[in-house]
């Protein structure tokens, strides 16, 4: 029991630097280091996704909520990063009106550095995929062709939500 | 012109300090404080409803994300406060298949105070409707009845979402 007491210390400080290294663990996506803290980032918008029925909130890094707050989209400012995270959809159990998050799909982001992503029109494309995030290595380009159809909204679907100040 | 390069420094100030005190003049609902900053709040689910055309993302002040995300949740902690933000829904500009927040309708709140609020079963609830937040004033019971089929889940509607850690 003394022993135990004195190793008490050292097993303390080996469990939190498992946890350290574990969360620390997440491997790049195409080059891009995981954004830690994305959960607790604040909303910009959020939509349901009726042809691959997936529920989704879009968040942002500071830069990039306050460019979205302020209408500054077009094109984003350098440093922003913007976060959609993705459901399956389901029905809430005791509305059944209602579509709720079900199955954790991917978190996907892009990050906006001009010069650093010059050849990827400016953004870093990332995606990490399931709870256990493992990083999407298809490359840029299966990103980039999606969002197309945006090229002249800076590459971004999302319109950020009215919000009152 | 002389002496409006006098008085700019106090018509600025005086601008200033009705923004300020516009903020702060945001009137209680049922007597309960507005919840100021709640627009950066982390996210703890998302919903589309389909029996009223809305889009909801659900956030949470700290104590109420920490309980979400730690599955404890009934009870929910005193402290905790759960916001509902609410947007009629529409469709995404750049992609048909994408319901996406239209026109702002209002952000509601539960505030979890098992004392204060023993009378409306541990929460205080409380709406502010519109972008300009004008405060709901049609008494608790009106919110209360409409969750009356989740009495068991403490009264809350929302399944945190599967997020990550």
């Amino acid at each position: 029991m003394k022993k135990l007491v004195k190793l008490l210390p050292i097993i303390i400080i080996g469990i939190s630097l498992s946890a350290y290294s574990a969360d620390k663990a997440i491997a790049p996506s195409h080059s891009i280091t995981y954004p830690t803290g994305w959960q607790n980032w604040a909303t910009i918008a959020a939509s349901h996704r009726t042809d691959n029925s997936t529920l989704r909130v879009i968040l942002g890094n500071d830069i990039a909520v306050k460019a979205a707050r302020s209408g500054n989209t077009n094109p984003w400012p350098d440093g922003a990063v913007i976060g959609k995270v993705v459901w399956k959809d389901t029905q809430l159990s005791d509305w059944q009106a209602a579509t709720a998050p079900g199955n954790f799909v991917h978190a996907e982001f892009m990050f906006k550095d001009t010069k650093k992503y010059s050849e990827s029109y400016g953004w870093g494309w990332a995606r990490w995929v399931g709870l256990e995030q493992k990083p999407f290595e298809k490359g840029m380009n299966v990103c980039i062709s999606c969002h197309t159809p945006v090229k002249k909204r800076d590459w971004v679907f999302t319109e950020p939500a009215s919000l009152p100040k």
